[in-house]
Formats: structure tokens, C-alpha cells, sequence
């Protein structure tokens, strides 16, 4: 895995800054041997951390080159001075490779409504700036890790005619996972020369369809930001709206956003599978992603997921509840491939679902019968373990 | 507890028909001695019960005697078999009692999408029409319990001028309870003689300010049930709107229900800590309610209550994240009593506040100052227990 393709012209470094973890790597540095194309997108929490007020600013120029993270303190809900701790870190990386302030972006995952311990953070720039080159995109993505169990990098290469590239997502995910982006940190990286616009708008569909469509608790983060970078390092000219090269951008972004997804839900705290919840049938997309996302979101589905029990009466609740259009008697459910009910029925099939949910993945298959409209969103269980994680992860 | 009052002119009976549960009683019948005034709310899934949709119809006539009910089997998700099932238990009830079908109603709570094994339910009917009498409303809560750990009975005696009455409340909860009433059934009893348009009113007033602002798990059901009768036992004239004795009534069903609503979210699934959210100071009743909803709802700010953390940083994030109007830095927070944050920043009292979480009532006090809306929500922590009750429920 770790030996995946890295796009042309990025740096990284990675420190261990002592913010809250001991003994492992807690900062991170990416930076673009020349200024890239940015796009972003942030939470929709209207408590936003220090981090991301900062970001929003900066991204509004479409240009950058860095970008510095932390673990173990989110610097959210730390007022002025957070935003002064945020910036002042910035400037400093800016200063140290000589860029300008505005290049640099920031990114903070971790415990809410503690200031940055910014003595240690500034020795962990100093360390990172030192270290530059030193370091790969799984270090990157070991450095952010808070209460997840394994790093996330996804790397897609490809091209199209003369132009070959590489698209690398790195990612922390976790906890507090939700639609509109929840403690999810996410750096997307190409060598590909795209324009400002096009990015924006080819990872705004990739983030819809993907992240936005992933949660693990319903919860959502001051923190989320999702930034893609592209340097131009491929040496290509921008791609046009509807070329061949820009299809095949999309298409690696997406692929990369969804295996970041699932890699994402699957590592939801304490989860031991991943949900996958598919709705057809659907009267229009908000029913088809509100039906889904209720199910996945479900406490009683996951908890019943989580015992291999196929208890289609919490699904068939879901949906009742979760305000799309359906008739009781013509839904239509599926576990794994054994349909538990048909016409609003159970076909008694229990035994064979629940043989077929021994597996570390479970999918939901739901057709309402109502229209044309589907979706599909990732989720886990809701396991003992993620009570046990988040009643003492401060205490 | 047990020697509260009851209201005059019901009869209350018990059976063991062995549905589900085995050596307990699983069905019960409340019988009015004479026609009563009926009001009733129901469930808004959109997946209802037979019981349930067999209910509706019978309670727009507004009169009504008599209230069969079973544990162990929902009777939801059960098609036209389940349907029939209801009417023909209604009926039954309804010979054997001499009384008009439509006088009888059903309520239903337990496993979802198994039909009702009809010939043990026929049995239990002749053993409740035959002990008619020989019980009280604590062995009705107790024949209602599914995951309940405790029966939920509260009764108010009061009176205006010369008329006395009793007001009684019998309920159920547990898991899936959420606002719009999840797995809850209630039954409230007075003998004071009220008007159908006054009683249906009175009811609707309490559910709203009571039931529908209590949760444990954000799930809805597809059974839930609240029926007042008011049988007349009292002799009173009906009151007018605005009448010392309607103004009595309403207080006495405000306090039954308030009194039954903590008692579910105190007993919610494997809760060990009643958590009671307040937000004032919001710009409108509605963001009042869903700043409260989020906090209460919210996975983090419930393992944080399981583990006595005073984590207000995912206060603020549930705040953030539910819409209402807020601006971070006039945000104020205390947990029993101990202000945890002030002007949007934590105010390192937070040993403190977790000394005084140490008991098993938590108050979440939150302050918006963005206007004059407040609102109360009931809810509870979320434990390991939660996940075993419910990945174990059927299997």
C-alpha cells in the first residue's frame, strides 16, 4: 500500500510535537514546489475552529502552497486567540520557506476548547520545516490520526492522451462523522495544472457524493475541511470544461473521495463493519438520501448491525420516520443479498441474512418502489466500544 | 408508590398470555365503568402499527371504554393479517365486555414484523375478561414493559370548588423514544367529566411540552400511543375553556405527563444518568427547541454524561450543528450549576462540573443570548448497555 504513486512536486514532513500525544508524530507539512491551484471546503457548523475561519479567507484567491496540521488539540472554541494562534503559525511557515502568508493553509484535529500549546507547536514548525522532503503522504496521514485506527492515503495514476498524473487524497476520519463533513481532514493532491473553477467545482461533486454521504454518528465537526491542491507539475495546460482529461480528473477524484469514504466509515470509532445503505426506487433525490441516511444513521439498524441481526422492523422504522414518500406494501429489503422483505413483508429469510451478515461488510439494499431516484451512503455499527472511546477520551 | 390514587369508575385487569415473555403478565384491559370521553396522539411514522391505524378511526368519534393492550409483539409490519388480528381482539373484547366494537381500543409495543400469535393472544383476552377488576394500574405498567426496567405509573389527586378528580398516567418507554413520540405507550385516566374538543386540546398541550421534548435514542416507532379518557365518575358539570377546572386539569396533566416523560428518559435503554437539557436566551421557539435537541440527541454529549465528563466542546459543536441562531462568543454553558463557559470560552472550571455530575440527574444549562425562547428536553447517557440491549434484542 504505502508504496502508492505520489504526485509530481510535493513535499512532506511530518514532527512529534508532544501537542497532546506522546511519543508519535503530530504535526504534518505539504508543500508544493510551486504555487498550486486550491480549492476547499469547509464545515457547515456555525461553531467553526480557529483553523478553518483562517482557511476560508486564504482559499477565497484560489492559489497556494502549504499546508500544516496538527493532532491532539482542534483549536476550536478558543476566540481571538486561537485565530491569533492559527495565524501566527501560518506566518511562521510562511517565513521559513519563504512564501507568502496567504499560501499557507492550516488544518487542527483533536480535543475542542484548549489554546494551542503554542510553545510546542512552534518547536514542532521548527521540526517540519527542518525535516522538509523527509517524509511521505502515509506519514502525513499517521501524523493526523486522533482516535483512528489506521491511516488513510488513496492514490489513483492515470491520463489522458500525452498527460499522465496522480491524484493522492490523505485522510483523518474517525469519530464525529456526518454529512456536510464532520471531524474529517482530508488533502487532496495532483500534479495536474487545472484552473481554479474547474477544481472547485470537480471536488465540490466529489464531496457530495462521497464524504457528505458517509457517517459514523451523526455528529458533526467545528474542524472539517477538505482542501485539493493541484501544482501543475504534469506540465499539462489546464483542462477545459468537458475534455477527456478533465472526465478522467473527475473520475480519479472520485474514485479516491469514495475509497476515502468507506475507508473512513469503516474506521468509525469502534465500528467492527462497514454499513453500506443503498435506497432505489425513490419519488426524488432528497427522499432517496433522506431514506438512506436515516437508516444509516439509526441507532437500533446499527446496533443491529453490530449483532448480525437482520432486523428489518428497525429498517422498515427508518424509513417510516425518516419522512420519504413510501408505501409500507410495496417496499422491498434486501441484507447482503438475502431479501428479508418483499411487498412490505418478511419473506422469513432471517436465518440465510443473518448467515450472510457474518462478513465484515454489510449492505442494505432498500427499494421503495416510488420512482427513479437512488443514493447510497457508507456507515459502521454502533458498537460497545465507541461508548467506551467517547466516555473517556478527556477523562 | 404503589398507594396512589385511581381514578374512579375504571376496572383494570392483567393476563399472562406467554406472547413473547414467559412467567409475567404481557396483556392488560383498562375498562371504564361507563362511556368516556376519548383524545388520543399517535405515532407520525410513517410505518404505523395495525393497532395503531385501528386506533385512529375509532377515536374520531371521541368516545370510547375500554383499552386492550399486549407486550412482547408490536403487530407492526404485519400487512392486512395484522390488521384483521387488531379488529378481531377489538371485537372480541367488545362481546365479552357488551359493549359497541368502536368503544374499544389497542395498543401494541414489542417485536416488530411477526404476526401475532392469535390463539395465545385469544386466550389472554379470556383471562383479562374474567380477573376484570382484580388488578391496578402498577400491574397494567408492568404487563406493558418490554425493555422498561421499571413500571412508570404517576397519579394527581386536585380539585376546584366542589368537584374532586384523580388524574392517572400509565406508560411504557424505554428505547426508541424521540420527539413526535417514539416506542411509548401512555394512558391517562380521569374521572372528571370533560368535553371532547377541551380533553383533545389538554392533550395535545401536555404531548407537546411533555412527550414530544423527551429522547433516547432519536428513533420514532411505529406503535407509539398516548389515550386520555375521561369517564365523568366525578359528577361534574363539563368545564368551559378558561374555567378554574379546566385550568386544574390541564396543571394535573401537565405534571402527569411531565412526571412520566423523566421517568422514560431516566429508564432509557441501559441509561444510567437522567440528562436534562435547558437552552434559553434563543430567537425563536423553534431554535430554542432544536439548539436543545441537538445537545440532547447527541452521541458525544451523551457518552460524555455516561463517563461524567463536562466536555462542553461537543456542546458547542451540537449547538453549532442544530441550526438555531448563535453567535460563539455570547454562548454561556453550565452543568449542574457549574459555569462551564462563558462569553464562548471555557472557563477551567471543569473539575469542578465533573464533581458535580457525580449523581445521577445532569443538567445542561444553556444560555444563547440571541432572544427570549427557552425550552427543556429529557434525555439520557449513552452506555455500553445501549449497544448490548439492542445488538441482543432478538437474537
Amino acid at each position: 500500500m504505502e508504496g502508492q504513486h505520489v504526485p509530481r512536486g510535493y513535499l512532506f514532513s511530518v514532527a512529534a510535537a508532544g501537542i497532546r500525544y506522546q511519543g508519535r508524530s503530530d504535526m504534518a507539512l505539504i508543500h508544493s514546489e510551486r504555487e498550486a491551484t486550491v480549492a476547499a471546503t469547509f464545515t457547515t457548523n456555525r461553531v467553526k475552529a480557529a483553523p478553518v475561519i483562517c482557511d476560508m479567507k486564504r482559499v477565497r484567491s484560489g492559489k497556494g502552497r502549504t499546508i500544516v496540521v496538527n493532532s491532539g488539540n482542534a483549536n476550536a472554541c478558543t476566540g481571538d486567540r486561537g485565530l491569533r494562534d492559527a495565524e501566527a503559525i501560518c506566518r511562521e511557515v510562511a517565513v521559513r520557506l519563504d512564501v507568502p502568508e496567504r499560501s499557507v493553509l492550516i488544518a487542527s484535529t483533536g480535543v475542542i476548547g484548549t489554546p494551542l500549546p503554542m510553545e510546542r507547536v512552534m518547536r514542532g514548525v521548527d521540526g517540519l520545516i527542518r525535516s522538509l522532503g523527509k517524509a511521505g503522504p502515509w506519514d502525513v496521514a499517521r501524523a493526523m490520526m486522533t482516535t483512528d485506527s489506521f491511516p488513510k492515503v488513496v492514490s489513483r495514476r492515470g491520463g489522458s492522451g500525452a498527460t499522465e498524473f496522480t491524484v493522492t487524497g490523505i485522510a483523518k476520519g474517525a469519530g464525529m462523522i456526518s454529512p456536510e463533513m464532520a471531524t474529517m481532514l482530508c488533502f487532496i493532491l495532483t500534479d495536474l495544472a487545472v484552473g481554479r473553477t474547474v477544481l472547485k467545482a470537480a471536488l465540490a461533486e466529489a464531496v457530495a457524493k462521497t464524504f457528505n454521504l458517509t457517517t459514523v454518528d451523526g455528529e458533526m465537526s467545528t474542524n472539517d475541511t477538505v482542501i485539493a491542491m493541484a501544482n501543475g507539475a504534469a506540465g499539462n495546460r489546464p483542462p477545459a470544461g468537458g475534455s477527456p482529461l478533465l472526465r478522467r480528473l473527475k473520475a480519479m477524484l472520485l474514485e479516491v473521495t469514495d475509497e476515502l469514504s468507506r475507508m473512513i466509515a469503516r474506521d468509525g470509532e469502534g465500528a467492527t463493519r462497514l454499513l453500506i445503505v443503498k435506497v432505489r426506487g425513490a419519488r426524488s433525490q432528497r427522499d432517496a438520501r433522506r431514506a438512506a441516511l436515516s437508516v444509516a444513521e439509526s441507532p437500533l439498524v446499527k446496533t443491529a448491525v453490530h449483532g448480525g441481526d437482520p432486523n428489518w422492523g428497525r429498517i422498515m422504522a427508518a424509513l417510516g420516520h425518516s419522512g420519504a414518500a413510501l408505501r409500507e406494501h410495496s417496499v422491498e429489503i434486501a441484507i447482503n443479498g438475502v431479501k428479508v422483505v418483499k411487498a412490505g413483508l418478511g419473506t422469513e429469510r432471517e436465518r440465510e441474512a443473518s448467515e450472510a451478515m457474518a462478513g465484515e461488510e454489510v449492505v442494505i439494499d432498500i427499494d421503495l418502489k416510488r420512482g427513479g431516484y437512488s443514493e447510497r451512503v457508507y456507515s459502521c455499527d454502533l458498537t460497545e466500544e465507541y461508548v467506551r472511546i467517547n466516555a473517556r477520551y478527556r477523562t
